[in-house]
This record gives structure tokens, sequence and C-alpha cells, in this order.
């Protein structure tokens, strides 16, 4: 492909994903592109526009295939295959995301949690045991460790980067509330829950946006 | 003003926010457009063009005051208020959340969390009793809820979200991954981590894509 697509396109690809993944459980084989617009409140044209970049088209009068949408989305987004990933803090996030079973169900498999705390270390949580963080660069030799997720507090957070990138681990989902400097080849996912909780609160208080 | 900002440039304030706050707790008292484009990694004239839409002008030679930005854009997203907000689900991302102190920092309090489960009901989180959330309408009429965490599984956030929208609630932040339907005055912000994670798998298989 010789044009590259954006960032913003490529973050409407989950929603759509999750959506025909509804429309699959609830039966539904085919949709237009004016039902699936109602449905998610977008454009049709914006999402003729979203799937073209990836050579997904609907037909002329039949609309949507949903289940060969939905295969087609799920390989875009590479969801056709399994990933492997460590938790790093055993902290109430670190739990929350590892009790989250919509992941395992998309191929998102935890296969580690790690932590500093002595008293947490050695627990179990859901089916695995807290190791010490100290074993990380082991683990990570002996497994094959897609995505490292980083629950630990921002002070924390760029020196286990560091080590974590060091390590040959190339997906980081962040939730440190920390930047995390680009490192190449390393690709960094983002969660700034005070970034949500500001956005809300600008709405909140003043109706000056449009929403896109 | 007449012409309205798009949601995009909105959801960049909090990142600027941060960034002049981590610079203000350095003792940084003024930067160059160049320099804070470097260390935000968004080009110059993007920040001027961001900033613009709300009349924030750096000077000419000058560049920015930092502490009169901080503060600009504090005001812009309304975080010279206060807002309460209750937790609805006490499971692991509710308490997650409430364990939070950088909401409370920024103005955002926890008056009261809610759950359906008997053995959690009467518990005591942080320093709030978890309370059955049957009493949510009555308590709702009693303090000034400005903000409502679906933090409960999606099969029953719709239902909640009907309640909360019919108590008055004006404000929902929902992490029950699953879509709300506008409703006349409500600000609904949606915090999906499973769309995260698929973006995460998309970069992670391909480059092709362009930050924005």
């Amino acid at each position: 492909m010789d044009k590259k697509v954006s960032l913003a396109v490529i973050k409407r690809l989950p929603r759509y994903y999750r959506f025909l993944g509804d429309l699959l459980d609830n039966g539904i084989k085919r949709i237009s592109s004016k039902e699936l617009s109602e449905k998610m409140d977008v454009t049709a044209s914006q999402i003729r526009q979203d799937l073209n970049n990836f050579g997904c088209f609907g037909q002329q009068g039949y609309g949507y295939n949903v289940e060969l949408l939905f295969e087609e989305i799920k390989e875009i987004l590479g969801l056709n295959k399994t990933y492997n990933l460590v938790i790093l803090g055993a902290g109430k996030i670190g739990q929350a995301l590892l009790n989250y079973s919509k992941f395992e169900k998309r191929g998102f498999n935890f296969i580690g949690i790690f932590d500093t705390n002595p008293n947490i270390i050695g627990t179990k949580i859901r089916d695995l045991d807290v190791k010490d963080i100290k074993e990380l660069e082991k683990f990570t030799k002996e497994n094959n460790v897609d995505i490292a997720i980083l629950a630990v507090p921002g002070t924390n957070a760029y020196d286990l980067y560091k080590d974590v990138v060091s390590y040959g681990i190339k997906g980081i989902w962040n939730f440190s509330n920390t930047e995390l400097k680009k490192e190449e080849g390393v690709i960094v996912e983002n969660v700034h829950l005070t970034d949500s909780l500001m956005t809300l609160a600008y709405k909140f208080n003043s109706n000056n946006f449009i929403e896109e």
C-alpha cells in the first residue's frame, strides 16, 4: 500500500469490529451502509472512506456482508494472531486487567504478572503467581513476550520501560500516565485516564466543540 | 466564540496541561514554542494552531509563559472547578479508580461508591463505605453528583445508564465497553480498553500508519 493510513482511521477500526461482532452475535448477516451508519452514529461516507483505505468494499445495492467485513477488519487489526502479555505491577489496575475476560477472547493471553512488593510476590491472582520483577529478564528470554503492560506508578515507569525495551519486548501498553520517549521498533500505546477525565470536564463545561 | 473547536484539539489539551505542569514542577518559567514542540513531539505550528483556538498566544521572540499558559488551559478544561464523582461498580476497576490520587489533585472528588453485590455492600474502600446501588437515586437527590463512573460489566451498563440519566446526573465516564446512546444534555466519555489494545495490535503488525 502506498498511502499510509492516518491513525484516526485506525483508532476507529476497533469500534467497527465491536459493532460488527455484535451484529453477528445477533444473527445479522448483512447491513446497508445507511443502517450501519445510523447504528454507529457515523456518516455512511465516513465508513466508506475508512474501509476503502484497506480495500474493504461494500457492494452497491447490497451493503456489507457482516461476517466478511468482520473477518477482514479482524485481519487488518492483527487479531487473527494471538499475543502473549505480561503485566508489570500487580496493583488494582494490573489485577483489573488480568480479570478482564474480553482480552482473551480477542487473542490476548496473559502469561505473567510481576511486582516489586515482597508481600504480593508469590500470591496468586487468577491463575498466575505474582513473580518478582527481577525475574522479568529471564522470563522474557524463556517465553515469547509480545506486549508488556506498564501498570506501575509514573515515578517508576520510565526506568522500567527502558528495561523492558532492553529485554527485547516490542509492544508497550502504558497505564503509568508518564510519557515514554519513542524507541526505534517499539510500539507504545498510552492509556491516559486523567486525560480522558479532563476531556469530560471540558465537555461538561463548554459546548464549544464538534464531535468528529 | 463563533467557530467550534474540533474534538481532536480538545483531546490534546490535557497533554499540554500535563507537560506544562511538569515544567512548572521543574521550575521552568518560560519555554520557546520550538522547545515545547520538541519535548512534546508535536510540530510548533500544531501547538500554535491548537492554542489559537482559545486565544492563548505566545509572544514573538519570548515563547510561552509556562505558568500563564498552564492556568489558561486549566480554565479552558474547567479544572478551576471541582467535581463530585460516584463510582458505580466496586470491582477491580472501580477500586483502582478510587485509589488513583491524581484525580483528586485535579479537583475530581469521589463522594460515593455503589454496588449490587451484598458481600461488598457495607465494606469500606479507602474512606468510603460501599453503598447499595438502590440508594443511588436518594443519594443523588441529597448530594450534588456531577459525574457517574460506569465501572460495571457491559451487560448491566445500559440499564444503569438510563437510571443514572433519569436521576439527573449529567456526566458519564463509561468503562463498561458498551456504546451508550447519546441523550440530550448528557456528556459521555468512553474508555474502551479493548479498543486501545486492538490499536496496539494493529501497530504491532503493520507500519501502515502515520502518527498525527
